[in-house]
């Protein structure tokens, strides 16, 4: 319970200038599924309850279509919308997700598999290089999450600034899992980065997802960017890791890292330009609370999203392993 | 049925000197599922058969572990391996996606919906802009399927370089999605970006993902990105779609559009260092046919799975209609 | 939400001499998913908390495994079990059912569709006919929900004397599916009938189901037990509808009916024999409260089961009308 | 590949006077996930050609609704339907269940899971007592597959009267799962019986199921039908097995009994009253070839079905034991 506290505090609002200034304490109630410290294999219920709502702050966009963001798509799908908070569409459930993901952990833990992601890039400033360059363990350091501590304060930097003029900014998170075992993943419709790349696509204003060289991949030709084996004193390793750790789709027991790109917050401080739901064009000045910033408070919403895939796999592979020793 | 046969073919090997030399006719042969010409509703159960395969040319590679290729993982996974053209990990698989694509065209036509793919990067040549600055009826008009002539004839040259040095290159596919309406996707776990990343990222090869602006969307401040609703003659439209057509997971009515990064072709025809099973340390030279670049023939690859997805969720989304009109 | 209040107030405890006397308000709290009195399309989350649990009266039984429950199984599974109230082996489950069928059946109300279950066999003592044979407006004037009469007043009397003997009885729930359009249903492996009797199936203590004529159907020859054709005034009906509504496994217009067996429940008053978790035999006597006879309060959850299904096929259905106009 | 080929021998019309005339050899062709003798782990293609197939004996229903067939209700759903040899609605489809289930079979056998049906009823003849009263090793030795030599010779001779008058019967057909342990299935809405349910109803004809004492269960008082737990020599059995073996959902490691009963075959070489498609009354007479009992071909098919059900719960089951060691 204690660790499930702790990653709550890091997706928490509230924690610092950079991100929202709504209070939620974040409190978790679980319901069911838990005895005695233990998961009993029941579904695992809680509730996290809204503590700083303000429903009035919602109400002179009741009828409007914020840009950006999911009023128009939700009133065009269901036909009708709650407005309250940005209804479901509002990135408060990721609180959800990062519960599941330290549950999810607790039990990666057990079998050796790490997951850390950091902040690699906040608007055109960006780390080089992958996570090796890197001290991983100094992520936490600093409020913007990102593990280089010159390149931190000038993302800190940009961001209030970005803050001042009621604007926001987006950024880029790298994350990296250690540990994995080899012959993790399907193959064709549930490959492994495919499973990632869905995951982490479902979390609010992600914009992309890559792994290994990614987008950088074309640069390469094939003599260049094939991992070649060796015998490892007894262990079958490759000396490069182009490939990010998975090989059609299947983990081959190298680090797997990928990225995710986050576009800027939509809600803004600053007048905008829309319409409402009849179509009236009309002057939108957000009074919600918001921050202008998401991505260090997205970086343990990376992790629990890479943990509750890969535990998921983890177990579909356990059949293979079991029937296989016939 | 000429409508199958032309998607397949703009998928099939030997189309031109820059893809691999098997010939494969791409015979489509269907076994249930369409009565007089018509869906009936049924599985539609077909069979393409390999026609030039020389499975000699796999007895070296048998117990050999090809980099970046997914013999390992697949022995890693399953304990066995059948070696026979790479086995069921061979990218041969797409052409049945390329079959499921053209039939899912075929429906998507009816409701006004028109997917178009087209190389926009080989090694470091690409092009710039999004789909807007080009005239992309002129993307068949090339062996790259690049509707810029002039990139299309540099890339061609690149191509063809690279398979002199018996190497291989990688690139990047563009797509656009038009004629969409809104209100298609499911929100949190199901958005329709999520499914595309997915889809995509299933493909052999694919290494990344994004949609709208993308990994440049961190450039961009929330002022810049958001995309203003105006009333446009009665109907509500955005002035710039940085979006990339979808909010909160679900269309907006705007185009769709989305970029897919593919490595270089594992398979070389230069020798490389790698181990077999048993963990000996071996120089691999393969025999195999193979593409100097995946990228030209992935194209219906890209469209396929697109039209596949979007077919899917515009069916899901009927309910809605269907049931709000009470 | 006052029709999901009274659907609610069927299934609670407390409602009569033959159910347990535990005293539950079964007061529901709907924490999303509904706006103004409609659902908005996110899912609908609610909370209906225990009031009247005694976590005592399970302290006897936490390593006792109780005759003919899940204790065992559970335990066999699981490694651990939560022995408070049966843990999520409970029957009390079956509250949220019903909640999902009323919303359910509001649904199914705007299409014409009509659910109605009522006990058809208690012990011994059964209805003789299908649901033809009775006016089913009767159902609930009784307690346990049997449309005749007397036979209703003979089944009171035998569960009352079954739990006088601190013993428990079981029995048949008959459910009749009205206003059913053709079409509905998949063939192969989700099979209209499949996907009810799975439903039915999950009911705690449900043993067997049949539809149509069930388990009589091997007494008819096909020339008896065929339902034939006619135009029945420009619509196509069948004469007899031995087959229940559904032939090839999807719906054919005509009214679905279907039983579902029940075992007598497992909690009894006296004492039993059985073991503990360290295999060491010993005596049981339940001190939880208990119904003598579940029947009356399954159906509705029977009728809930039947919505949640029919609604879910029902919308499925939609999509080959839609694409079928062209 | 042999036991593969005696299963669908099984199953194969043609075996005896009670079957359908058609002679179909039932050869399979394995297209993919089999390599030297071992499944690969991708997926198993095979197909089996129809090779006595008489179009010209379908072109008189084309356009005519069979009673109690899928006829009608596909042309509802559909709005087109493949009359040919009753198009996909055709019971040959279980010649694909029975390889799949010979194939589940030998992955349980290596577990020690053994799975026996038997036909227990034809008409109004039938077996008293559970599968305990028989000598399963007798079911093969007769042409309807029923261990008691007396009632077998009974039913033949009621099928082959039936079959002179043109006519068809049912029956009902039990089975046995022995050497299960203990811990398998999902609570809630994946109980092993009900996934038994909805694979057995999903067999062509099905009209029921039930497990254990099932639609007898209501006779007996819950002192009488819970089944004591002792402990066995160190291991937990019970001393009655009125639970079927599953509780709560649950295997316990008892022996897994039940029963499922089928209509008499819908095709009938007697004249019919009906309707064609556009509503004309008309007399139908089959030409088609069938089966006056389906039964005796439907026992391999009840146990492929199990083995497949049996078997995908298995392995989820592994996932328990794996993490429960820590």
């Amino acid at each position: 319970m204690d660790f499930i506290r702790q990653e709550l505090n890091r997706r928490r609002p509230g924690q610092s200038t950079l991100t929202t200034s709504r209070r939620e304490s974040d409190e978790v109630q679980f319901l069911s599924g838990i005895y005695e410290g233990k998961t009993t294999g029941a579904p695992i219920g809680f509730i996290v309850r809204n503590e700083d709502h303000r429903p009035g702050d919602y109400e002179d966009i009741k009828d409007v279509f914020r840009p950006s963001h999911a009023d128009f798509t939700y009133q065009m799908k269901y036909g009708v919308r709650d407005p309250r908070g940005g209804g479901s569409s509002s990135a408060r459930e990721t609180v959800t997700r990062c519960i599941a993901g330290a549950i999810a952990k607790l039990a990666l833990h057990q079998k050796g598999v790490k997951i850390q992601a950091y902040t690699s890039q906040i608007g055109d400033i960006r780390l080089e290089g992958t996570y090796k360059a890197y001290d991983l363990s100094q992520t936490e350091a600093n409020v913007v999450r990102c593990p280089d501590v010159e390149k931190a304060a000038a993302m800190e930097a940009l961001i209030n600034a970005v803050k001042v003029g009621g604007d926001s900014i987006g950024g880029v998170i790298s994350c990296v899992i250690q540990g994995m075992p080899a012959g993790v993943g399907e193959p064709k419709f549930g490959k492994l980065h495919a499973l990632l790349g869905t995951a982490m696509l479902s979390i609010p204003a992600a914009k992309g997802f890559d792994y290994g060289d990614g987008f950088d991949a074309p640069l390469y030709k094939g003599s260049e960017h094939n991992d070649e084996f060796f015998n490892d004193n007894g262990v079958i390793n490759t000396r490069s890791n182009y490939s990010g750790g998975i090989q059609g789709g299947i983990s081959n027991g190298q680090d797997i890292y990928f990225r995710v790109a986050f576009k800027a917050t939509a809600t803004l401080s600053r007048e905008q330009q829309t319409v409402d739901r009849y179509g009236n064009e009309t002057i939108l000045k957000a009074k919600g609370r918001h921050d202008p910033c998401v991505v260090p408070r997205a970086v343990p919403v990376v992790e629990a999203m890479a943990a509750i895939t890969i535990l998921d796999q983890l177990l579909f592979q356990i059949h293979y392993h079991e029937f296989g020793k016939n």
